[in-house]
């Protein structure tokens, strides 16, 4: 269940409140050299939001500095004072220490489930929870699946692929002490035709699973997505470009004119931009006292919850859905690596 | 990619054209004696649809007859004369034979690539494509999935569960010829808390994956879904229901005022009515010349498709959404039998 | 459980006495062209042993009928008549219907537990079982791995992989009614340096649970084996053979003088033959009146089983152990076809 | 390929000479409080060898500390000062640092590739290689094995569940410089009828696959192993043993008079002892000048190797088998709680 992918697999560990968080990339193919400096600009993305939005976001802004483990070895004829690491082949596994985690904070919830949040459902399923902070629950696990999706991300580059998302929707005012939801927009362009696999594998229920693993994702929409139910066959269905001149002497690149289903038809990309929309719920902790229930009565009390809350996590959410895209498609890659067709 | 669930594992197999569809469902607890005309009742919603929609969907009518192949043993305790059978843990494998499958009607699109079919992916990804009736693709394979998400159904009924699907949008008018959308919200009601994993094997990501596996699914919403990204915290948070009388002696049933996250949070369920609601787009074969692509040249060609085909998809939709649904709770439910916390 | 391989995954189902056993093989490449007379071979060993031995193997003679339901489409350039069919790259199903199923034979052992067998076993995890020839566990099952293995083998064939196993030893007496065992030695040539994974998925790890997956099996030797904890370290290493004279331009397709290893080194092949040994206790239904439990009381009750029954399986085992290789083998070749390094 | 199990798995990392081993461990029940003497215990049983064979293993022998970095709260009805840390349900992670890391003892071997080794098979497969030490491949990683192999240990320990092993067999004699093999024998008590899956994930194929692991294991045997082989099946069958005076009132606790099949019948534990053994080739670094291939001109050299080796790994290993061991039944114990039979 902490487990993402299956031929570049990542296990991420860690709560908020805890040591450290991380996760083991397995399956990275050899010979990447890790360009960290990329990996350090989407998590600082993802910590104070794309755009940076300090009217919306927290100040947690400490840097999360990445500790690498494993999974790294000298090229092997570099001199051997300074020698460059490549990926081994092995499993890259990596940390991001806990720094800023206030733990007395949360001590005033410790008997106390908040509405909105899983400290109920997790108390339900394992029988104790971690009140400090959300702990597993907590959005800070999230910088790990944007490690992992940047070094996906790099890998794709190779390969002439680029993963951009952005924001399409904010709820746009709000009283003071509320929070606002909104959407993310995510298109991954030079993605060739024939990845995904069809059926329960099929690229966009792996992209609707790797979306909908985000904590406060509410929405998954393909393409136009839900716009599409309201449309006629005549208007949704993207029609071939015509190349009567020539300039396409086979199918092998054919394009639409439209690009409604988001670049995925039969459940395998198309050779089109591949586009997807996520759609994200208000903040659920929000500036003004709140009824919780007590974890041995059941009994409502009303608390005013401290701490440092965003308004809006959309903007950090940006880099977060990137991952997740990236995560997915660099699977679809490893998987396509399988042989060609017999005859 | 051809087999769904990890506990109660569906690996399907079939062609629209080929000899038969089917499926082997790995991981059936035993002792169950099936309900056949469950089976044979929901195949046939997904066959007229349900409500039927004379006006909307084919009239390809024949019933659907199950031949189970394995599973099955006899009680034991029964007279010999008419054993009574029952599941034996072992894989239950059944098939439905094709029987109307008139290849030569496709005999015409041998090298032609429709536009909103998955034609031209699956040729770029195989090399090679079933051009008969969809081949793979056809939506004939659902009819798989719906009597293994009867056998699932059936199992949760026995746990007090129940799944209900209908239609909640349709596209409302159409010109001759033309075809619709529409959405199908699901309900399961009597899910305990606690079912459904943290992380990427949260409930909302498996139901997400599960329902933008079906053919035509284009969104996804989980509860109230993408109006929530407009809505405010204060509005959203679905607030404890008042257990101040005494009647919630404990945490364990708490209750929520309203559902709007359709009963999970956390990714785990809370108890309320698992809820969520998946949009598909119109049918993307219409009663009209279509511009198809020359699968050798790529060159656009004219042609009006025969045979026989819906207008509206949806309303044979709704127990696919159901079977979807019951196979994403019964995975749930067998791995929430996992040993209880220790201390 | 009933999945064998995650790449060319081969679902089982079916018992000795249903209607049927088979298997779906997800996975398998397009554009193969099925060698049917190399399965129905590959039958034939499995079902009169390779060599044929009259005396050591049952009578259950009639040949087994291999029925494909799907995963095989008109190859598209052929005239219409008599189309040549290709694997589609959807999964391939087939069946073999059970024929001389004399469930009453096994009446007698409805409330008995054979000493040997897995009749306590099954009642003990299912809480009932399939007294009918032996159900799942009967070696009928072993029918569809060799099917499916045989599919192996031909992928194989063309990367020039050959896999052929054969007797290595087999008990020498034995008095009237009572059985023997024996062992069977694979060898599969042409396995390219660089198959398997390291770790947990070395291909030593994954062809000692394939072998060790065949109902009678209990050992399993990689090369020489268990001789090899006898020997001094200066003795089993396997040494380089010399390539000084330069027909050894570089480090790809070294060889080494001895195979002690039987071609898996650090869980990876090393290009020389990959070799390993399976052992097989004698047949556990010998012609002798045998203690059985009864299953509401425990106590015990002399029986005389009928039927016919092997003296010896070993005979029957070697196409079975080709077909475990051939499996595991094909799971590597795919998953070696991933990505090159990225340097 | 770095991940074993299914319910309780363990995910590796590391090198012999990067920064850290260590391992997520995600599927443990929440609720355990960790011993981590037992765990210390037993990480020194792999480091100096049990029996302790100060002739036959290196002096590496630094204790290996163990950091967790996740996974763990407070119980929550302690006091605040020193709270009792209980598994949480979430992923537990470790790691272990390298300390006596020299890697510059292995300068020499950069562009040499040892005899028996996996330094041939890793570069043919990830075309770089990390030759300090033996990378991922020196029996270094088995360490953070044990630490997760002992977790599991302790839940097994819970349900009443041992898993013992010793040296039953070992080289006896070796001239100065050469190295030795042996075997190793586990036995686990205490383990319920009813556990593994049939076919493909029988225990028996799990605990082979488990064992093969290992890095140095030439062969698995199960029970009494190859020697049923040469046995008759009169001898052979393991004979229920008499119930009669009415201990036995039912069929949930028969027992067997001998136990050749090693505690499993039908790919299940049948309540007996599950034992099987492992056989280990003897260390393949020798302490006299070995000829290992250039990776550029695969010509050969004749080196001498420094460094630290044992002579014979096999009292080392005696922990590691049990790690393996503890972890396959543990997976079985997770799965067997899966829902009992409906009826």
């Amino acid at each position: 269940m902490d487990t993402f992918g299956s031929l570049f697999k990542v296990t991420t560990f860690g709560e908020s409140h805890g040591t450290a968080i991380g996760a083991v990339i397995d399956g990275c193919p050899a010979g990447l050299a890790l360009d960290e400096e990329w990996i350090a600009r989407d998590l600082c993305r993802r910590r104070i939001g794309d755009p940076p939005s300090p009217q919306l976001t927290t100040r947690r802004r400490e840097p999360d500095p990445v500790e690498w483990l494993s999974g790294l070895c000298p090229a092997g004829n570099e001199d051997a004072g300074s020698p460059l690491l490549l990926t081994a082949g092995t499993p890259l596994a990596f940390i991001i220490r806990n720094q800023e985690a206030h733990s007395e904070d949360y001590e005033a919830l410790r008997h106390l489930l908040r509405p909105g949040h899983g400290d109920y459902t997790w108390l339900c399923k394992y029988g104790l929870r971690d009140y400090r902070g959300g702990g597993r629950c907590s959005a800070r696990v999230t910088a790990a699946w944007v490690v992992a999706g940047t070094v996906a991300k790099q890998l794709l580059a190779h390969q002439g692929i680029s993963v951009q998302a952005s924001i399409s929707a904010m709820g746009m005012t709000t009283e003071p002490g509320d929070t606002l939801g909104g959407a993310v927009t995510c298109i991954a362009t030079g993605v060739p035709a024939g990845w995904g696999e069809p059926m329960f594998l099929s690229l966009k229920a792996q992209l609707a699973m790797a979306m909908m693993c985000i904590p406060s994702a509410v929405s998954f929409e393909m393409g136009i997505g839900k716009a599409a139910a309201a449309m006629k066959g005549s208007e949704y269905i993207d029609q071939w470009s015509d190349g009567g001149s020539g300039s396409h002497p086979g199918p092998q690149n054919l394009v639409t004119q439209t690009n409604h289903c988001g670049g995925v038809q039969g459940g395998i990309s198309n050779g089109m931009p591949v586009t997807c929309t996520v759609g994200f719920h208000p903040v659920v902790t929000i500036g003004r006292p709140i009824r919780c229930a007590d974890t041995n009565t059941g009994l409502l009390q009303e608390i005013a919850v401290g701490g440092r809350h965003d308004i809006c996590q959309v903007p950090r959410a940006v880099p977060i859905v990137e991952a997740m895209a990236a995560l997915t498609l660099i699977d679809c890659m490893l998987a396509s690596a399988k042989p060609q067709p017999i005859a």
